[in-house]
């Protein structure tokens, strides 16, 4: 027998089900037998997910009887999706992003404690790369944008302090683009890492992020334009905070004033997260500051509250377990 | 400013929308601002879509309480997905399949109509190259398999037979593989293209198909894999039909007996295309049919009907308005 070589088509060694199913003649049939075979699955948790996305796909296709058509398209356009998938661009995170999806996760996994400061998107220009910066360092080379200081304590919902914190902060230059975003790159730039001191204080030299547009040339461009929405942004400091028995945060601020902060094209904006900068006028607070040039910066002062992991932990626990109860289908 | 590679990043010129929105500071903010935005889709029917979409996929994030790290797991399957698909290789519609969307697509667009033909799911098999052959001759190289002879009539519903109707038909070999899945492919096999006669008839020389297993090494055979399914097709004959005025119909025939019928891993099967294979054994009616050896063939008997273009639209339709009764979110 010859090879062959549209992918490996070999009989997975799983017996027929042990139980009867009726031929798939209806929309109904089909639907009932796809559940029924969902108590194959062995984990309890997969086979909710499951039973679950089967409920909802296939309402969503009997209600609106979708057409062949429409499916080709749809098939057409989740391949496209992939396919523009890079080592340094992820579409599918795109298309999740502008559908509401990523953030609907980020709300329902870090939902709000007191006043623990709130969580926002990760979106995706996090690199794994940034340098250690010591605390009143630059994030940013010379020249990247307008100088802005960013300092803050990292602290417990009971006001504690929190020393050896790490604090991951990136941003786009003064043209909007990320680092990542220019052919040119050779060394990480516009991003840093660096740590809370004993008394939870961290400050570090930035740049005036901008607002921009995601990208616009796959797939995800061409749902938004057909969609009617624009594709930009508000211009915002990314930040991830770890601490050890505290939940990761993945957070960013928002500074007020932005043309695009309500309808962010990836809905990252909390209120409690738009922030003031001040302008500073001052040469010798410049000089003191570390910034080379010049006699104004802006400001950006913010403590950053984290969550006790045991509490958040039982915070999502219960939130889980209420929403469950409104699920399409039972486990 | 130097080029970036990160997809071009340039803002689509659509402006903020022009009504006012809320930050997205909750999970019922953020549904409710991403159904709001829809009402700036232009096109009626595309508004639908995505209405109910958004309508579904908020509801299983928010039922189920997606985490983070289940969010991301499906970010990677989707991306191999994608990254699977060749031009020779469709992951996203073997997905399609195994979840038993393609057939339920298939069942609403094709709703039954009295005695006519019922219709099964395309597969990624289909290729443009089938050759033309004539009533009579053979769509299977010598070798591939054991004979059958399949034959018929191609009728409207009304038992009008359809002159010149085009028959394409594909099926596996005996070793239970498609032309395409062979490395070493140079021209189609098992697969042709013919027509009607100027009374419906049609008759062509095969080989009786093999049940075989969609293509496990990628992630729709490892989703199977890890939801307990097995991956086998029960054995079929593959047939499209068009004729001017009629509804194409896809459709394929499955011979009785085969062991998974009722689980076929597509959700292809319809009782109605369950068919019989009586055998012949008889050495002139053999060569009369121009199998070249041996005195015993397998004969697949059955006409195909038709339904008029007009009256299938109209079926649908009616169908498709009454479900959209029940759709989750209305226009």
């Amino acid at each position: 027998m010859a090879g062959h070589d549209d992918g490996k088509a070999v009989a997975n060694g799983i017996p027929p089900p042990p139980f009867q199913l009726p031929t798939p003649d209806s929309p109904d049939v089909i639907t009932a037998n796809m559940f029924k075979l969902t108590e194959l699955t062995p984990d309890d948790r997969k086979r909710f997910l499951l039973r679950n996305l089967v409920a909802h796909l296939h309402s969503f296709v009997r209600e609106t009887s979708l057409t062949t058509a429409e499916w080709d398209q749809t098939i057409k356009f989740l391949t496209r999706v992939g396919q523009t998938c890079t080592p340094i661009r992820q579409e599918f995170i795109l298309l999740s992003d502008v559908l509401g999806v990523s953030a609907l996760v980020d709300a329902i996994n870090n939902p709000p404690e007191n006043d623990a400061t709130e969580s926002s998107v990760l979106g995706p220009f996090f690199t794994e790369d940034a340098p250690d910066v010591a605390n009143g360092d630059s994030i940013a080379s010379e020249g990247k944008g307008e100088y802005m200081y960013v300092e803050g304590r990292v602290l417990s919902v009971d006001g504690t302090p929190i020393p050896n914190a790490t604090v991951e902060t990136w941003e786009t230059d003064a043209n909007g683009f990320y680092d990542t975003q220019y052919t040119t790159r050779d060394r990480p730039d516009c991003r840093g890492r660096l740590h809370s001191d004993k008394d939870g204080h961290f400050g570090y030299r930035a740049v005036v992020p901008v607002a921009y547009p995601i990208p616009g040339d796959g797939p995800v461009g061409e749902l938004l334009l057909g969609i009617g929405r624009h594709n930009m942004r508000p211009n915002h400091l990314h930040l991830m905070i770890e601490a050890p028995g505290y939940r990761k945060l993945t957070t960013a601020f928002y500074p007020e004033g932005d043309l695009y902060l309500e309808s962010d094209a990836v809905f990252g904006v909390k209120k409690s997260l738009v922030v003031k900068l001040q302008t500073i006028k001052d040469e010798a607070e410049a000089r003191k500051r570390g910034f080379p040039k010049g006699d104004t910066f802006k400001l950006l002062q913010r403590d950053i509250i984290l969550v006790p992991e045991d509490l958040a932990a039982k915070a999502f626990k219960e939130k889980a377990e209420a929403a469950a109860k409104n699920a399409a289908v039972s486990l």
